[in-house]
């Protein structure tokens, strides 16, 4: 007798067209979150999902409503505490198509080639959360039930920045109890290696003002009286990091976990051409040594960063201006890493510019925005039951890596929920995301599928097992 | 019998009404040279000019042809060799009179009210020029001749930045020979106290562009693996000035000619009052202490200083956006003193940034601009005989002051015609020049006048007593 997995697997392979045509309609929904003038068309799409999550069976099946597009949320199952609970992450808004003139086919007239399929959203991310719908609805049509409890939870504002998504998670805490969490909104490390993203960073961006004389003054009346706002800017920033690379902020680096032996050695065995990513990725003449000590894979994801965006105040257009601004600002943003907290950090940094700042000048800080960094055990079982997962779906193990960037809906999921964060993606590295011609493989998506119906199997038996 | 300077003043003072419609008809031209609608304005205040060294008896009166407005010439004299020759340089355009709203009268319709006379250009340089013209025509109705020779020289581009100057007076240096050139266009120190400017700042104008990667990168994907071009940018700009406030490019100082003890003395003797000029000039927490050693004063007038005007790049709109960008440009100026050479301070400039920029940026140097410095000795004849026309047009000696500004032809006239440039003004510092409701005492219209006259008279005797 075929297993279960294995039965929900031929359902879908033997319905490929099928769920093709399903995952075309859900494209040609130009669900750009972002523009107004696309409203109706975010409402079509979360009805869309709201229909297809009534059609596979599952109960629950609502529109969230938030300050602008609706979360979608299905469920299947009883909540027997005896089952382990998945909720699944996704999004439905997608980024918008702009420059549309360089795109080969319409955005939004999905189009298949090569084994791949070409539309806005393909891979980010209605493909991606698409799998784990049609492993739950293959599952259900072959065995009648999932051999876990399974929640959907699929968002409409994931490229605007998921703003009140940490009120909405805690608002619905309890609907959205479970063991793991699953976000497929990611890709492969490379063409055939399945990456599981274990570690983000967090984030906190400031603006620090820098007001000196009343109004702009003119450096030929007052240029050796005033101490001029821009220099102080320059000189503040000059003593953000020091002469190793490190940020200079005392205390900066008193909670960052050192990497463990075992995450060093798998970084390190995972090939990376540095060549290649200073001169086709940077361009730069060099690659920064940064913080002392660290190589650079390890500054760009496990290590924190400070960055300095901009810098205004005076005269920057063509032509001179011999202005002494009165009042210069500093945009600049940390990337944190655990166990940093970003309100301690933003404490600590606002203690340092109080200290580092002349007595020429009133300075003050603005905290814009902050975000946790997170790091998800990779020995927890819902991790181990991914990498089956991944190596039954795909053939290949997957490789733990941290990304460099910051996902706060991943550290909100972890704080709120007090669950792992399963970062399991099917994309590929050129799958052109937010840039024109984006697209998704076929066999990604199949595999995708494959891997996600393993997932609840694996996971069944992980969590039951404990 | 009555001297001949007192005769012309007598003759000043009984045609002042004369005199005074002369300056009205002059300040009713709308010669805002900054403005193509003002074009025929333009033309028309040139015109005037011209007309009235006629009606005085100049002559060789003529227009000189630049690229945009014209300067008006004129002479009076056989060119004796044997007689002193005097150039009287001012400029006939005005800055635009915007925001028009605030003015209590309108700015192109002259109005004398409490023994002022308001109208845009009544002190930036119309009266000031006229009071020449009206000494000269004054001291010819009532001697015949002038104890000198002179020579006006009216521009009609400086509130233009008296583009290609310095070309015309190279190519007329024939026409403009001369012992010494007179400039009012400036004011008193107090409103009782005459002010002898004997020195100018000179400037070098620079933007330096840092290039790190090819384009704008993420700093979540790269922070930490690219040194980010905006602090390149600071770092390079905190190493331009040391920890004593001193401007860090070895050899700047070099050719610095320190304060006279006589200077000193003088700068000390004249009162100036910091913590006004901290509250109500500046309005800045503190004073910079700037370069260590020296005072207040002597920093902003006689010692070099270099200022950053603006930090271009990156992102400095509203919000947060979490850009490394692809290049940082530096907008910065020095204004210089005698002797320091332009062209060589942008040299010694370009070796320090070479020095100092890091291996991981792309550093290129632009120079925009440059002005010489200009020191005047007044021991010379020229400004002795000011000090003395002074004494005995306004009853007060005055004080002996550099400005920390930039006036190019002021350095151009005494490179190329290789004279001293004696900067005596009548205006006073409430003229409001540059902004609404700018005026002229009437007093000080004809104690210019006066002024002028004895200056001709004490310029004969200084320089011919050689």
């Amino acid at each position: 007798m075929m297993s279960s997995p294995q039965a929900a697997i031929e359902y879908v392979m033997t319905h490929q067209t099928h769920y093709l045509q399903k995952l075309i309609e859900f494209l040609r929904i130009p669900s750009v979150g972002t523009s107004p003038a696309h409203r109706a068309d975010m409402e079509r799409a979360a009805q869309w999902l709201a229909s297809f999550m009534e059609y596979i069976g599952l109960h629950s099946v609502q529109l969230i409503s938030t300050d602008l597009h609706p979360v979608v949320y299905g469920a299947w199952g009883p909540e027997d505490p005896e089952t382990p609970t998945l909720l699944v992450y996704g999004h439905y808004d997608v980024q918008p198509a702009d420059p549309e003139e360089q795109w080969h086919t319409p955005p939004f007239e999905p189009t298949i080639q090569d084994g791949k399929i070409y539309a806005r959203g393909a891979s980010d991310d209605k493909g991606q959360l698409l799998a784990h719908l049609i492993a739950a609805e293959a599952y259900l049509r072959t065995s009648g039930k999932l051999p876990i409890n399974l929640k959907f939870f699929i968002e409409g504002q994931e490229e605007c920045g998921s703003t009140g998504l940490e009120d909405i998670i805690q608002q619905h805490r309890a609907l959205l109890t479970c063991d793991a969490v699953a976000i497929s909104d990611d890709g492969f490390w490379d063409a055939t290696t399945p990456k599981i993203t274990i570690g983000t960073r967090g984030l906190v961006y400031f603006e620090v003002d820098i007001r000196g004389p009343r109004h702009d003054l003119h450096s030929g009346t007052y240029g050796g009286a005033v101490h001029n706002p821009l220099q102080v800017a320059a000189e503040m920033i000059a003593q953000l990091h020091d002469a190793q690379g490190r940020v200079a902020i005392p205390g900066f680096y008193e909670h960052v976990q050192p990497l463990s032996a075992e995450e060093r050695y798998e970084l390190e065995r995972i090939p990376f051409d540095e060549e290649r990513f200073l001169h086709e990725e940077i361009g730069a003449p060099a690659l920064w040594l940064g913080e002392l000590g660290y190589s650079l894979r390890e500054r760009i994801t496990a290590r924190p960063t400070l960055e300095i965006h901009g810098i205004r105040g005076g005269f920057v257009a063509e032509g001179q201006k011999t202005v002494i601004p009165a009042e210069a600002t500093i945009k600049l943003s940390m990337r944190l890493v655990p166990d940093q907290d970003p309100l301690e950090i933003a404490h600590l940094f606002e203690e340092h510019i109080r200290r580092i700042a002349p007595p020429t000048v009133r300075v003050s800080v603005r905290l814009l925005s902050h975000a946790y960094p997170a790091l998800i055990d990779r020995h927890a079982p819902a991790i181990q039951a991914a990498v089956e997962a991944y190596h039954l779906g795909f053939g290949t193990r997957p490789v733990f890596l941290r990304t460099g960037g910051t996902l706060p809906v991943v550290a909100d999921f972890m704080r709120i929920l007090q669950v792992p964060v399963v970062m399991m993606g099917f994309g590929l590295p050129d799958d052109n995301l937010h840039a024109p011609n984006e697209k998704l493989s076929l066999a990604q998506f199949f595999g995708g599928i494959r891997t996600a119906i393993h997932f609840m199997e694996c996971l069944a038996q992980q969590l039951s097992s404990l």
